[in-house]
């Protein structure tokens, strides 16, 4: 069986805004797999805000995706073809090899999921990386406490909408903010947070006031920038930030917050992290969000586009100032 | 007995660098001491660069100085008058009563301290708040371990001096930077740090490259401003930065990092601290620093100048860049 998969590659890094001069589509032909591996078709591939940061020149200790290689990430599949009795023909999988229809690989860098309890995309979404981020975060890092106030900004986006969430379901009052009034609606009826504001047309200053007059005891940063900035105006106290990503400054550097004797005078703590350190937090994840998922007292929104052919202008999407998705964005593959 | 005491109050908020028109030289006129406290003549009084950070329109979270209010801050004195006898007359005492010279307090509010073991002024320096300050940053905020490598900012000035030298104690590599030849001199020379630069004449970035080409477990951070930028390019993933103050924005705002990814990337730590919350490690601290300072192994290096008249004069000078001081400035009062 000589199978063939397409794959998006990283042609080029781009400087500043990227766009679709640096990926590049190629057809490979898989191997049959060995004794110990499978064949695994893509069912679903995840698009993410961090893969934008991962595109740049690395250092060590952030693995970049390199030059002529497919990008990396979640994807959930179907096992076609398998060398290994533990993950027999049908079983659904999640891997991170990222942007291609097909692969073979070890069965041991795949993580078997349960397509019983949730649809295989959720795992990519509320259940998967993205939920666990969100969970980390709130949880692990910043060491929020049932019925304090927390602040997450992008709280629309996949992870942010995650953090809402599971903050909600700790009775935390819960202040998120985002771009357009699609996303302010979906925080305030779907997710039902407790205060939405957009960041862009006022000062997310004066929302911080008027929404925890008290102050915040945790951000959950997805941005930093101007609202890192006005967070750190209104944490109380001994506050934690969840350092989680910077969406304002990924293209382009963003000014640093001009008042960081906040974390002095404070006593903050703002600590960042990266969600692969925490994969054995994920049980704990799911025996959380499984059972409300289920009844639909969790939502795990998602956007879908379909065909890998779709992946780049989702991520481009993602990045771009004024982006429409809401949710999860999730490429479709025809498996 | 009438008692009189000079004091120097808070006259007017500086808006940007203070002058001596924020100062104002009063005498008033003690009671004696009730039945639960003593009088103290003060043999010295500390001057700090955080009391600039006092001299703001205040918050309730840090107590701000008062305007008509006397300047608080650490004082070393002598019982002259008493009435309780767990603190006769003669007895040395620790107080946070600050710019005066003389006062009656409940015994409660004092520190006895052993001038037997140390001079009295050793008690505001690194036995003192001041060593506490750099204990605490480096032991219990930024968990310094033995044979770590760490960047010290303002490294020959009063908190700086003692985290160089307790750093080198538990066999750190200890990098530090500092405004001239002279302090650089004293730190490579009396403070025996692994490397010393000017931060002033050259980037630190470069620095530290070549200091520490591995990377940084840990910053102590005096400064905030450019050399907190340099340091968060420098740290190590997992790296600690100890907010211990930011000098270089005490009298003008500065911008902030512009690098702050490298916490998400790096997952560093940045916290803040008061080191009043942290009393309760000065026996800790005593235990580890009175031998050390009685054979002379540990420098506890004083700048004085005399009489309470020179107090406004010694803080605008540690506060002006430029400032000639090194190690702890104390005023010392014809007690």
């Amino acid at each position: 069986m000589a199978t063939q998969s397409r794959e998006i590659r990283l042609a080029r890094r781009p400087q500043g805004e990227p766009g679709f001069d640096c990926f590049a589509f190629t057809t490979v032909n898989l191997p049959d797999p060995a004794p110990g591996e499978v064949l695994v078709q893509n069912l679903c591939i995840s698009v993410d805000p961090y893969m934008r940061g991962r595109m740049n020149e690395g250092k060590s200790y952030v693995p970049q995706f390199e030059i002529g290689k497919p990008l990396e990430g979640g994807a959930v599949g179907r096992v076609i073809a398998s060398q290994d009795e533990k993950l027999p023909v049908g079983t659904f999988v999640f891997s991170m090899y990222g942007w291609r229809e097909a692969f073979v690989a070890s069965v041991s860098s795949l993580r078997v999921i349960d397509t019983t309890l949730a649809p295989p995309s959720a795992y990519l979404g509320i259940l998967g990386v993205t939920g666990l981020t969100a969970w980390v975060g709130l949880f692990s890092v910043a060491k929020l406490k049932d019925g304090e106030t927390v602040f997450i900004s992008a709280g629309a986006g996949a992870v942010g909408s995650a953090a809402c969430q599971f903050a909600k379901m700790h009775d935390c009052r819960v202040i998120a903010s985002a771009s357009s009034a699609d996303k302010l609606a979906y925080l305030r009826s779907e997710l039902k947070v407790d205060y939405a504001f957009n960041y862009r047309d006022s000062d997310p200053r004066d929302h911080l006031r008027d929404a925890a007059p008290e102050g915040l005891n945790v951000y959950f940063d997805n941005t930093q920038g101007p609202q890192l900035e006005a967070a750190l105006d209104a944490l109380v106290p001994y506050g934690r930030v969840a350092m989680c990503g910077g969406i304002a400054g990924y293209n382009v550097p963003v000014p640093g917050p001009r008042n960081l004797m906040h974390i002095v005078r404070k006593r903050l703590r703002l600590e960042g992290y990266i969600v692969s350190d925490h994969f054995a937090e994920l049980p704990a994840l799911l025996a959380e969000a499984v059972p409300p998922l289920a009844t639909g007292k969790l939502v795990n929104r998602e956007t879908f586009v379909d065909g890998l052919d779709s992946a780049p202008a989702a991520l481009l999407d993602l990045l771009h100032s004024g982006a429409g998705n809401i949710g999860k964005m999730v490429v479709r593959l025809s498996g």
